[in-house]
């Protein structure tokens, strides 16, 4: 097998990859982006997001289908449903906000955002968390080294190599075992 | 202009749909994995990702004229590059390190997650930050409020309700922004 097939084959396995495969299309994002504003009806979401019915009912479909949301039957009107967040939509919030964070800082317009987000209680936009180093001082690219999860086929394994550290290439194989115990 | 067209029109300003414009493709951000992951050569790219080497020279070329990263020549051999991450690129690993979070939180195999970033100093994973209120406690999306940004479009203003601030609170959505008045 070549290494690209290998390579493509390790992408199956990223968790960013399958990721991308629930909310790595502009649309699955924009809807989740109005379910995080409160948005939870069909004819909302359609205006909001502006898609097509079709379109939008496919992707709420794939949503729900990956167990980011659920359809809620509304008793009032029968045959008629709400999609809500379930906790693993809910959970993709601070990654939405890291792309938000993100689009501001270098892709919005020179006038600003389009939205805050206020922490209610204290009114003021809620703070970005940094990602720190264990001494306290801001992580830079060049302070994170990369070794093999307890989960990591062979390809990555082979590839990241080494224990925990990264310095023993030889135990790759101990260096699974120790990351899962911990 | 109807509604929905209003809302297709905003979303061309909200910069999580611009984001995803860059990023929002599988090619996209397993190309930018690789680049985290220290890859800076076309073949490099190639074997990693597992990826067509036209579409690899199509996706690097949008990569760089979204200035996420650039070209740069490898003296030692004429007419061949590097790829390596701009600031802007650089600035991007926190949401890529939140979508890997959710990714290995919800999405990993139950035997854990392909691969870990460690601290390299503390050689110990890095810490995801958690979104936290003011307070200090945990922030949760019902503690969030939505209002408008400096550079709302009219269509976000009406939405999200008046001046950016959001004491004038939304008529359009109810759900969305009621309850901050300070």
């Amino acid at each position: 097998m070549s290494s690209t097939k290998q390579g493509r084959l390790a992408n199956k396995e990223c968790s960013v990859a399958r990721a991308m495969e629930i909310v790595g299309d502009r649309w699955s994002i924009l809807i989740l982006r109005e379910a995080y504003y409160g948005v939870k009806r069909f004819d909302e979401f359609e205006m909001y997001v502006g898609i097509a019915p079709n379109i939008l009912s496919a992707r709420l479909k794939k949503l729900v289908t990956a167990g980011v949301m659920r359809r809620v039957p509304l008793p009032e009107h029968s045959g008629r449903y709400e999609y809500v967040l379930t906790d693993k939509g809910r959970d993709f919030f601070p990654a939405y906000l890291a792309l938000k964070k993100w689009g501001d800082d270098w892709l919005a317009d020179s006038e600003g955002p389009q939205v805050v987000f206020l922490d209610r209680a204290a009114g003021r936009p809620i703070e970005y968390p940094e990602l720190k180093r264990a001494d306290g001082k801001p992580l830079r690219l060049e302070d994170v080294e990369i070794v093999p999860g307890a989960g990591a086929v062979r390809f990555n394994r082979a590839r990241f190599g080494g224990a925990p550290g990264g310095r023993n290439v030889a135990k790759a194989v101990g260096a699974v075992s120790r990351g899962k115990r911990k």
